[in-house]
């Protein structure tokens, strides 16, 4: 292959997602045309095409890399899903399980039997094992454990003892550990008798007796040091590690910060549990993104693009009805009000703008503390000179747009105390706005909770019904 | 130190944080209280005391990484980030800068004086100084790219040629080329030579004479295969490669999809430019992410956690006046039903629940469309059936939801008419709101906008001045 013809990794996939699909495609077709044919031989030919499609998508499949084949599953209805799913050689169902999803993993693993289930861990590592556990049924689980040797039996349950956001939740044991009294040499030796590493090994780890990290020696000082030193004179003894039980998303941080590409992960008396690479960092943020953006609209992260409606549905009906519940309280400040919008009807036409202005700088000030909340920036050092700020900019913001607004609206409706009121209220509002924009999160996160979970709903009910409040309770008083 | 009482990366920050922090306000307490009690010898004193101050901070800030300070820097208010700055070894001001965000950066350049600013890429390769120039002034970057060689010039030019969102503005020149008739043994004395591998090493790419990437050599294959075979036998042919104008996003997938730690980045000819590194795509995972979600809610990314409140102001104006404006749009629809609306004032009760589910909807919907795009796993195949969930999804919420709001309509104002509309209705909007979810991102997708810019802010206007207009609409020919 001319490499100046090389596809781009991107097009290179969609290519072969149009392939699948193609074949799919007319596997579906052929089927449908015999359906309608029926005759004498129609068993035969049936059985005939299909073996001819079906190994045409094996072969295709068979050809690409697991991730590949996840993006293509991802990217198919669940019917074609289901058939390309089948056509994928079983002992690459595993790795296939790992890259998928959890939405997809699920509706995959939905359509196995439980003796195709009990194989899947064939080819898997005890961290991808791991990984699968929470979707894998109890029965095939179990079958999966008993088949494992007892240290990677060990090695699963290390895993699974960890909650999502920890450290050891998303360690592997590919690491290299070596002692500190042996030369260079003895190294080289040693990993040439290996004849492989494992994947993401950029360093060996240094351990005493009691496998307690004493430093690490970079493969790059293997390489370019005198084989002749000893391990203890080359390795680097400033060097980052983790805690099992510590939270992944700092961990994810100093990855960034040091550009990391593994680390050793030990137990709070520094002995070696595991090791942290890049790649599972690289999966963990872009986990973290998409789970923190959709819970913050009020969607679960569990759902997939071809999730069927019903899910779907009620994936999304929690955060309607209690968007719906706190929309009747701004429906009851306004029922209060209703004598005064009946004697200047104008108050109803208005009233939404000082609502929907108030949600959307809410939401400007709580993105920015969510945001900053996720890199650490937010310390109790610097949380009132913030606070601080931001009230600042509600006060500028407030007279800015209330002047604008309270301008429109005297140029609508040429009422002076009209306009005075709206411009009140908004102002009054977008501090409501930023007050509730800081509280939300901040206050969350205090209390551990997730600072983006539901928090555009939350602060549309709060300014929606401050802002009902505040300018028909303003307009009661001053213009009646 | 005891490795069992290493701090974790997060507290060694949070720990040095405040350490600065005192000593920046054990600084500003002695200036302060100098100032109040001028004397014979106040210079000499404040002099002296200055000093003593000045030195135990730089002490503290040069045992740290850049990545430290820059950490440390962002979380501090102007002022004391000002004393910290001037702290800092002026060797160490370049790395510095290439860690910090684009908005903290533009306050410490703003800070510098010309003549250090020339300074500041003396420790910086290729790929920093180009990060750095687009907030250098001009006289500067001029003045560095001066003191530059040749080859250090060509690379720094090459990487602005790029647009923001290109593989080539990521990359860096830290690559080691190999040629393939060469044994391993050859190799590995070559690298001993240098002494020294640049920092995500590896692989050693293998370059024709035409500087066309044959293959690549893993270090791992380098340490366990034999030493007198040909680089040609051991190398890798099926390896991954990206162009420079290739999209950025999509090498960030291919990096996640495959785990990979670096990659040749070459022309259209196939002929190498440059090596794209992890740490790269860890950043731009990490800003783009960022980015989205400000953009979203119409927050510009530049601002900083500590941006001037006039500054933040600006930043926040355009989106909020946009915003005013579409709500003047809804305040005119209902202002057409003021008559409707003094027959039967419940409905100005009633229409903020249509408007404020049908936003909520449509966000949700958007969120998804918005990330899946961002995942690549909307394709021209599989959209139309994609719409086709969204809208079954629409009708099943509809009526869900609009049973619910009719009947506690009903309940709160013992009308059947009024909660048949107020279901209506809200059935309607929610229609309206998942198309508007839908086809917002999807279309400014297809005309290569950012799917995600002021996504919100668009929804939401459309929603609110469709539900007033359905709703009261629905009202004034039903209920009157």
């Amino acid at each position: 292959m001319d490499s100046s013809n090389k596809l781009s990794p991107a097009q290179f996939l969609q290519q072969q997602l149009q392939e699948v699909i193609s074949l799919l495609e007319k596997q579906q077709l052929e089927k449908s045309l015999l359906e309608r044919s029926p005759g004498a031989n129609y068993e035969l030919l049936e059985t005939v095409l299909r073996k001819q499609q079906e190994s045409r998508l094996h072969e295709k499949l068979a050809a690409l890399h697991p991730a590949d084949i996840a993006y293509i599953l991802e990217s198919l209805p669940l019917d074609q899903r289901k058939l390309a799913w089948n056509a994928i050689e079983a002992s690459d169902h595993g790795q296939v399980l790992v890259e998928v999803s959890d939405a997809v993993r699920q509706t995959l693993i939905s359509s196995m039997e439980s003796e195709d289930l009990a194989t899947v861990a064939e080819n898997l590592d005890a961290d991808e094992i791991a990984e699968l556990a929470d979707d894998l049924p109890k029965n095939a689980m179990l079958k999966i454990l008993r088949s494992l040797n007892s240290e990677e039996r060990q090695h699963v349950n290390a895993v699974l003892a960890y909650e999502d956001d920890q450290v050891g939740a998303f360690m592997d044991f590919g690491m290299i550990t070596i002692r500190e009294d042996l030369t260079l040499k003895a190294i080289a030796d040693y990993i040439r008798k290996l004849g492989k590493l494992p994947g993401h090994t950029d360093k060996l780890f240094v351990v005493d007796q009691q496998d307690v990290v004493k430093g690490v020696l970079p493969l790059s000082r293997l390489l370019t040091h005198s084989p002749i030193l000893f391990v203890a004179d080359a390795m680097v003894t400033d060097f980052v590690q983790f805690q099992v039980d510590q939270d992944a998303s700092e961990a994810s941080r100093a990855f960034e910060r040091y550009d990391l590409i593994s680390a050793p992960v030990v137990d709070s008396k520094g002995r070696l549990q595991g090791r942290l690479c890049v790649d599972s960092i690289l999966d963990f943020i872009r986990e973290e993104n998409d789970e923190d953006r959709l819970i913050q609209a009020g969607v679960s992260e569990e759902e997939d693009l071809f999730s069927s409606v019903w899910k779907s549905a009620r994936n999304r009906w929690s955060w309607l009805l209690i968007n719906v519940t706190t929309a009747f309280l701004s429906t009851r400040i306004i029922g209060l009000f209703e004598d005064t919008i009946l004697q200047l009807v104008a108050l109803a036409s208005l009233m939404p703008i000082i609502a929907a202005t108030g949600g959307n700088t809410g939401n400007q000030t709580s993105i920015l503390i969510i945001r900053s909340l996720a890199l650490g920036q937010i310390t109790p050092l610097n949380v009132r000179r913030l606070i601080r700020k931001e009230l600042s900019l509600a006060l500028l913001n407030g007279t800015f747009i209330g002047l604008v607004v309270g301008s429109v609206a005297y140029f609508l409706y040429r009422d002076k105390a009209l306009a005075g009121v709206m411009a009140l209220a908004m102002f009054l509002n977008l501090l409501v706005a930023v007050v509730a924009g800081l509280a939300i999160p901040l206050l969350r996160h205090k209390f551990d909770k997730d600072p983006a979970a539901g928090a555009t709903v939350m602060l549309t009910s709060i300014t929606d019904a401050m802002g009902f409040f505040i300018f028909l309770g303003l307009a009661s008083v001053f213009l009646l």
